[in-house]
């Protein structure tokens, strides 16, 4: 069989990739894309399978991009469902070119330079405080970028702050590891498919129950997540209130929600809301009611998918 | 008396200091700060009376900086309460340096260069394809810095995107008014005060019946906004339904509603709820009930202000 193409969010290497490779496996053919408005092209027009996206950072929140490309207010994406998360942790290392620091040695004073995204400066204040205070810093626009930059450096000794994943890729020594502050910074990506592909359809079964990656890592989950987008009729007080009732009363726990502008008019939301709950015989077909009662107070209501919770408590 | 002392987000002549010159007039003392934390640091240690800052975009939704600073998971910020709030129209205008251009001479085939800040290019894309097709592009950190850079040019014949606001500022000719993609783009500004400062609580009512500046473009507005931000306890499935639901019961109606990591643990959120109210003799102490409400299904419930509604429907 043809292998499955993965969309993810490049470049090669980035923590995009590394989550594809953990929810796919290497069998997969994972695919880099500029852009998160290109990775939803390429799955809504068939060519890719799925796509893997960050949508929320423990630390900083939701990805505004990813949830309006899933407000999808234009219809340009209304193919595209949400049929698995996978969670990534964050850790930075370290990274020198392969033979200049022997393992063990932690003098790095010959280090005249680093490398990295903006973002990893604030992660890692602490390590660099301690052992690299004054060194040049020089921005790139992506940590592995900046693994790349060091790995074709010849002349000058430098580091990049990067993850092991891309030391890997970009064939680095890992001088250093969890080089972060916070230990429990965590990506959640989305895995997306075209709900009109039969290829996925026929596949979701078998993600559900784990690619090789993550049958070593996770226990098969049995509470179920899903996402549904509406918005508020504007001459209904009290609407929204109602609406999120809906969902309490059919068993569904809200995980979170979500207000973006509608793009329809301005100071009017779209609501992106995720419920949890357990499927019992009793409660098999609590989606549909959910969505059969938000019709009534709520407008352009959409079901964005359902999928295996990930998370397991820490 | 004293003037009283208002912190913006700098630069000057940006588009929060445009919003505290027609929020306060130009009898206070209106004072730059670098950033968001800066500007509430001075309001919670009293070096300013009032700060106001961005909160949320028509188009882009909400500025998740504020949200944080309001959140204040840390309690730095205690003191810090939303007195008022201010709509502020974006207009982009092409400005170029003094007597350059005639008024009526639409040929700009001279100028070589264009500065802004790279949010603006995007706004003003239709304008910017039509009438400066391949002109090198400068971006820079605001568009007020593009307006000051263009002011000080002497050699080249270059542009800045900005507003009329920083036109006037730096003297500068504005060559076309208006050249934003989207008509209605607007953002919502927050009036902040000191709780313990008796001062701006002498003031609030001056504030509320309207600046110099407000009582020429707004009606006195009979409608109320209260913010108020909690958490769910863990172990309250419909916790979050049920909260909502203590609003409505008090005939609050949710205007907004947002939430942002807690920084207490991984993907616990701190929820920003807004609502809108009518006074009457009946519902005068709706706030205090909900507070009282809330304590039994939240968590860590704080009233973040009430201030009357300055959105007027369009």
């Amino acid at each position: 069989m043809e292998p499955l193409k993965v969309a993810f969010l490049g470049p090669v290497a980035s923590f995009s990739h590394q989550a594809a490779v953990e929810s796919f496996g290497s069998s997969a053919e994972l695919l880099p894309h500029v852009s998160f408005p290109d990775a939803f092209a390429a799955l809504q027009g068939g060519r890719v399978d799925y796509a893997i996206i960050p949508c929320e950072n423990s630390t900083n929140g939701s990805v505004v991009q990813t949830l309006d490309l899933l407000a999808d207010p234009s219809g340009l994406y209304s193919d595209v469902k949400v049929c698995g998360e996978h969670y990534l942790t964050v850790h930075h290392c370290l990274l020198t070119r392969k033979g200049l620091f022997p393992p063990g040695q932690r003098d790095y004073s010959s280090i005249t330079k680093l490398y990295t995204h903006p973002q990893a400066w604030g992660q890692c204040d602490t390590f660099l405080e301690k052992t690299f205070k004054g060194i040049e810093r020089q921005d790139v626009s992506s940590t592995s970028k900046g693994a790349e930059i060091v790995s074709k450096e010849t002349t000058e000794r430098c580091g990049a702050i990067a993850s092991r994943f891309a030391a890997e890729h970009h064939g680095l020594d890992v001088s250093e590891e969890n080089i972060e502050d916070k230990a429990n910074n965590t990506t959640r990506f989305l895995v997306l498919r075209n709900v009109k592909s039969e290829r996925t359809g026929r596949l979701v079964f078998q993600y559900v129950n784990g690619s090789p990656a993550q049958r070593q890592t996770s226990t098969t989950p049995t509470a179920q997540k899903t996402l549904i987008s509406f918005m508020i009729r504007q001459d209904c007080p009290g609407a929204l209130a109602d609406a999120l009732l809906i969902f309490k009363d059919r068993g569904m726990n809200l995980t979170s929600i979500n207000s973006r502008p509608s793009q329809i008019r301005a100071w009017k939301y779209v609501f992106l809301v995720e419920g949890q709950y357990v499927p019992t015989s009793e409660n098999a077909d609590a989606v549909s009611k959910i969505i059969d009662g938000l019709q009534f107070v709520t407008e352009g209501c959409r079901h964005l998918g359902t999928w295996a919770d990930q998370l397991v408590d820490v």
